[in-house]
């Protein structure tokens, strides 16, 4: 087995976050006793202020040979300027996004015990754990369909799903709800748009194949509304790129800090790995960032790509742990704590391990 | 001033709650000495169920030759078989939109001081009141763009503004403002879709004309997470039809009951009032419905429709007032307090106009 990561620190408290976790790698490996090949590459908005592009062809080289991405964050005032495809978001991560061919985005939406406070929701609410998956589909639907136009006077997107396509997506929600709860929410809207019709009917018909899933059918809407009454219901959640990307930033809120959110996008050969919250330019260098959704993306990424599931399961245990004894980064702090720095809850992390 | 009322009462509790609602009407037409003609029409299922059309051509004739329309609500279980252009929802609500031209849907989402409670949301994040008023596009955009198309193997939409739809929506969502807290966020997905760009772009050169009013642009992906972290930054939103959908659902949801929730969707001639919530068809004809959200759509009518804005100011104050003496029917009930029925409640209303 070939262990080549590319390793993509990015913009904003990427770096930083992004050395806390290869030092939990490190760490890993010896316990472990296995040694990934790491090759470092640039992106975002640092990218482009140092070669002109926010995703040079060296990064696509490296990322190409690569087993695997492990990706830090993007963006930040400094580029919002740039014309579109100069930006981190859409030169940088998008462009990646459809190189690597990406197709399934994978976010958790855990709150821990000790977190709760932390969410926006009341306790009657949270009165059991949140743990939600929302699987979204990331290659195709309105993003890339064609055609797209702008005019002076007018813009225009496409909608377009074919059944491959969709079937691909929601057997990655199947499967992800057999190794969890086994419940699956198919997220659309079947009552109003002809992609949302066909992706229902392909949900219905692949039903058969998991009858230990219990799946159900909700629309967009309600959806929205059902994440802020009761997210405990949800167990995972399969849906289109658009519909994926409100949903999993809704249920992230849930959590109340992005701090401690990973996520997973794979490829059919390469998957990526990166935090959900963002570069977080306000805090960038002074070394306070949290750095558990960074590890937590290392995590995935031994599972997914590696299928390392006890070395993931080790790092996922040390940061429980680190929770529960109440070492927290200023993003979760709760009153009478004291904030521990990047490193700290890094190294931390490394003891329990 | 001719006042021409299509009544359509709908399905499930539809006709309960317009029945109080046009009590309420009775007291202030007394009051305030006017008379509303009332010509009242089938819809939805229960047309379907009469006439073989959830929208029957009498209907439309009715309300075509009405000053406005107040609905109900419409749909249910026993329906949601049918072929789509039989559906309540599509058969009727959206060929009753599409027939008005109706462009704008007003949402307000405010939640009471005394059923805070009943938010899903925490005390700390609802410190303050939250009134958001959601403005949505509601003629155009994804629900109507042409082509549409379905075959066994693809599903397609198309999203479509050009800069005269999209400026007449944003035009209603900066006069709300003026006349709110004169804020307001229009949210689009201008990072990714073209329409979105054109609806940036439309606002932005509009906004020289409001500079009474605090513009903002957000995500659609962003304005979700931050109407759950954050519910009080907001004013007045402006979007799209597809992302008001969902967002103003979202909103609602801030509020726990959609009971007391009312809307407006405007037309250019005809304008439609309806309470946001559904036809609930799980308590039809058990007389415990709330009627409120159906009496404040007669306060947006009497408002929107026919400027009797004092008219419209007594109705609120006496909802007001019946929320505050903790008089409560079974979706807004706390601890130690009984449940009043449907009648109940009107008459609690009425008593205090
Ligand atoms: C930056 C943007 C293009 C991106 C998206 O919309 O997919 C982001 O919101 C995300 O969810 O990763
Ligand atoms: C019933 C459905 C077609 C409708 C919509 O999507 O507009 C509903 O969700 C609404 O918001 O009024």
């Amino acid at each position: 087995m070939s262990y080549k990561v590319a390793v993509l620190p990015g913009d904003g408290i990427g770096p930083e976050v992004m050395e806390s976790a290869l030092k939990v790698l490190n760490r890993i490996e010896e316990k472990f006793g296995f040694k990934m090949e790491l090759i470092f590459g640039l992106i975002g908005g640092s990218a482009y202020d140092e070669t002109g592009s926010p995703l040079p062809e060296e990064t696509k080289k490296i990322c190409l040979g690569a087993d695997a991405v492990l990706l830090g964050s993007i963006g930040g005032p400094k580029w919002d300027g740039l014309p579109p495809e100069k930006t981190p978001e859409l030169g940088g991560l998008l462009a990646l996004r459809k190189m690597l061919k990406l197709y399934a985005n994978l976010r958790p939406a855990v709150i821990y015990e000790e977190l709760r406070a932390m969410s926006p929701l009341s306790e009657r609410v949270l009165r059991d754990k949140v743990d939600i998956l929302t699987v979204r589909e990331l290659a195709h639907g309105i993003y890339f369909g064609e055609p797209k136009e702008l005019t002076d006077t007018m813009g225009l997107d496409t909608m377009v799903y074919t059944s491959d396509q969709v079937e691909r997506i929601v057997r990655k929600g199947f499967e992800a709800a057999q190794k969890r709860g086994k419940k699956l929410c198919s997220v659309d809207k079947a009552n109003v748009l002809s992609s949302s019709k066909l992706w229902r009917r392909v949900v219905t018909e692949l039903a058969h194949e998991y009858p230990d899933v219990e799946l159900s059918h909700m629309y967009v809407d309600n959806a929205a509304m059902q994440l802020m009454l009761n997210p405990l219901q949800f167990d995972v959640i399969v849906t289109s790129n658009l519909f994926g990307d409100i949903l999993s930033d809704e249920s992230a809120a849930i959590c109340g800090s992005l701090g401690m959110l990973p996520s997973a996008s794979l490829g059919e050969e390469i998957s990526l790995f990166e935090p959900s919250g963002g570069s977080a330019p306000d805090i960038a260098g002074k070394g306070i960032a949290n750095p558990i959704a960074q590890i937590l993306s290392l995590a995935m990424m031994l599972e997914y790509s590696f299928d390392l599931n006890e070395a993931a399961a080790a790092i996922r245990s040390a940061v429980d742990d680190c929770v529960k004894s109440g070492i927290r980064t200023g993003d979760i702090l709760s009153a009478g704590m004291t904030a521990v720095s990047t490193k700290e809850m890094a190294d931390a992390i490394i003891s329990r391990i």
